[in-house]
């Protein structure tokens, strides 16, 4: 009976319920093979620790290691395991869900597996953890199939066969030379629907795309997404496959670029976790907002060049931060929308143009129309609220508008060409671009609205 | 030969010096055969029309619509092929990759190419298409392979092989009843190592998860990421199966969910594209500019409130940007972290309660720090270059000072609050936060700095 996803926790429910259910050994082994593995992982929160210790009892090493590596958060279970069982389940695992349980787990714990561990997974854990984060090493797993390039279609099925029964990912097999080195990969189809006496070279793709294992993630991941390969193989210095990279590797990295890319528009260093304390939120936060209020002082002190202005005409300060909020909320728009373009397209100087000049016309055409706007709207206010002859008032609204126009058109240029020129220099614009837009903008709009409000106003309409 | 996917452009290069070392049909295909069809495709542009056209004709029509599968733009090409070799080629092609093939054809080709596209794509084809952009059925693809649950192992293992001629998703087989209805998925390695007399009812996983055709992608994405399966089975209301979701789709589901979120969090109504028209782009940006706007000229009239303030001590006026841009960024960086918590995590009450109070700590931690900085550097600014004694200089970067940290800790708490209140009115709270928050930060900042500068220094301390 199949349920819908949605109600995921309905199978939860449902294997449950069999737990509890009374079953012996192999009726309840019987049932739950019915069952996906991290509906299974998902039903272990709902069970009490007795439950789940008779159901670590009740199934193979290697069907606890595929359910544990649906569980986000193991530390609770991996107590419960006991540390022989511990190291059968472990010992059954995939490289990299291997190196993920282990992570939680205590120093102390590890000293006491590390003896019982196979030599081969804790050489490969080795592996994995012998790369930085942010390369493509770091993801691998060894859960894949390879074989020589010398055997025919009938010994190549037999190698299928028997490999089958301990990795998963055999869409793919992947074929190496006599020095083990990579020689290209099989589609699994293709070995299928081959016919016995077929040559095992014909099925072969020689130029098959690879990647290497100290390239950073972030630089492959489009390569990586355009190739649709189910997974790709990762080769080291000598040719050699380390392992390989699945789509399900990828839906991880892309979600963690984007996020960071997201993390970063708002001006955090990285991605924040719920778990992180105080001092570290701080600790991430600092760095922008220290750039920002220096910046910030500069633009005080420019517009503190404009006191005489207010002093004269207080009315005009009201307005400042409609200006100012205006002018940030479009560059932040541009920045937006170029950071994107520069991720995905591989840009001509003649596109970038065009895509810069693009955005100011965008500036332009919306300043106009938010110009036009705040001069009917806020000379209305400033005429009956405050005061002025609607002549004046209107002269004051028109200032506001004028500026806006130009603070918004100025603002979509600096917010096109600043993520440009920091893309340029091969420096994140993701990160590098707020503050500087910010400080740009804000300089821009307070000039251009005093200074319009001085000129026109004060010397030549002799408002006051 | 393998190559290095980051030099991408070696393998189109080796497939156009192979195309034009003037070899047979016969010797080319075997050549080309060693490629990736994603590098052929890639070839297409490093060609002149002719040798596309050449190309064309020597390969045969199911070859041609898997490399057309890769190309992001077809139109040029689609020209060059001609109405009958274009529908021999996407009748070869799967649903999912025919509907985006389509989307680029003219209406007038449309219409010659109806008559003689397959019956069964076409259906396909229109099944697709009557599905939104945002509902699980716009992604399937037929390109899967599904038994009756009454074969046996050996006939599974035919069917297997008769269908993987013409279907490239093989790992996961899905299996239907007597009245087609879905009942359960085979991963194809336990096909495979199956011996010939055990039951198909062995292998049959029957509680397999699966997911409904109106669904919304954005409610099922993260169950889909966490069942981390290459692809599963997308049901209608019947029950019955209509296509497949492949890893591939989930990635590029990833990608234009987060990219969507990102445009949102700048304000953007929808990702934009580099062809956008200046037209389409000003429509996007405007609602929220003239939210802005609006909320912004609200702020201007609070302001206005305390133009008596200014008019007697000018000096308080320069500072006002500098409090707003840090509220403001505050705010964003609140946000940007509460909108992603709130997507990944399923949070109770009191974890959401627990990460408001964090992040008014974060933001009063912050806001100490900046607050201190800006009472010492403006004292210093204000008492040498503005000609107030330094005590008077310390009083008026003390109320700055002060109106910052208070700033700071009220953006931090409605940076956390409002995206909660409209995730749970079931807004989409990267959407309508933005505004709310900047003019709320914006009064918080105007009516504290301004209402301490009036008080405190014009009142109390009779600074002026």
């Amino acid at each position: 009976m199949t349920k819908e996803i949605l109600k995921e926790s309905t199978f939860a429910q449902d294997i449950v319920t069999i737990i509890r259910s009374g079953y012996d050994r192999e009726q309840l082994v019987d049932r739950l093979k019915d069952y996906h593995e991290k509906d299974i992982a998902q039903s272990l929160e709902l069970l009490t620790n007795e439950e789940r210790k008779s159901l670590y009892d009740s199934l193979d090493p290697e069907w606890i290691s595929n359910i544990f590596s649906y569980i986000e958060e193991p530390e609770e279970y991996i107590q419960e395991l006991g540390i022989g069982r511990l190291a059968e389940v472990i010992n059954e695992m995939d490289s990299d869900d291997a190196v993920d349980l282990l992570e939680d787990v205590d120093e102390k714990v590890k000293n006491q597996l590390r003896p019982i561990l196979d030599e081969d997974l804790k050489a490969d854990i080795r592996l994995i953890n012998s790369y930085d984060d942010d390369e493509i090493g770091s993801l691998i797993t060894n859960n894949y199939i390879s074989i020589s390039r010398n055997l025919t279609i009938r010994q190549a099925m037999h190698e299928l066969v028997q490999q089958a029964g301990e990795k998963d990912n055999i869409s793919t097999l992947y074929v190496v030379d006599d020095e083990g080195r990579f020689c290209g990969a099989i589609d699994l189809k293709d070995l299928i629907i081959a016919r016995e006496h077929d040559e095992l070279d014909d099925i072969i793709i020689d130029s098959y795309p690879y990647l290497i294992d100290h390239e950073k993630i972030s630089e492959c991941i489009e390569d990586i997404k355009d190739y649709a390969e189910d997974s790709l193989p990762v080769l080291n210095g000598e040719k050699k496959i380390i392992g390989i990279l699945t789509a399900q590797d990828v839906i991880e990295a892309v979600d963690d670029e984007m996020g960071d890319d997201y993390a970063k528009l708002a001006g955090l260093t990285a991605e924040e976790d719920l778990k992180e304390t105080t001092f570290e939120s701080m600790k991430k936060r600092m760095p922008w907002l220290i750039i920002l209020l220096f910046l910030g002082m500069g633009v005080s002190t420019v517009v503190g060049a404009f006191e005489g202005v207010v002093a004269v005409l207080p009315i005009v300060m009201c307005f400042q931060s409609l200006i100012l909020d205006m002018a940030g909320n479009v560059g932040t728009q541009s920045l937006a929308v170029t950071i994107r373009v520069l991720m995905d397209e591989n840009l001509t100087g003649k596109e970038k143009m065009s895509l810069v000049v693009k955005e100011m016309r965008v500036g332009f055409g919306n300043g106009l129309i938010l110009g036009a706007l705040s001069l009917i709207f806020l000379g209305v206010y400033i005429g009956v609220f405050k005061g002025f002859t609607m002549g004046k008032a209107f002269m004051i609204s028109g200032c506001v508008g004028v500026s806006l126009l130009v603070a918004m058109v100025i603002s979509s240029l600096v917010g096109t060409l600043v993520p440009m020129f920091f893309h340029k220099i091969k420096v994140d614009p993701a990160v590098a671009s707020g503050p500087l837009i910010t400080t740009v903008n804000d300089l821009v709009a307070v000039i251009t609205y005093y200074g319009l409000a001085w000129l026109l106003l004060i010397q030549c309409m002799q408002i006051v």
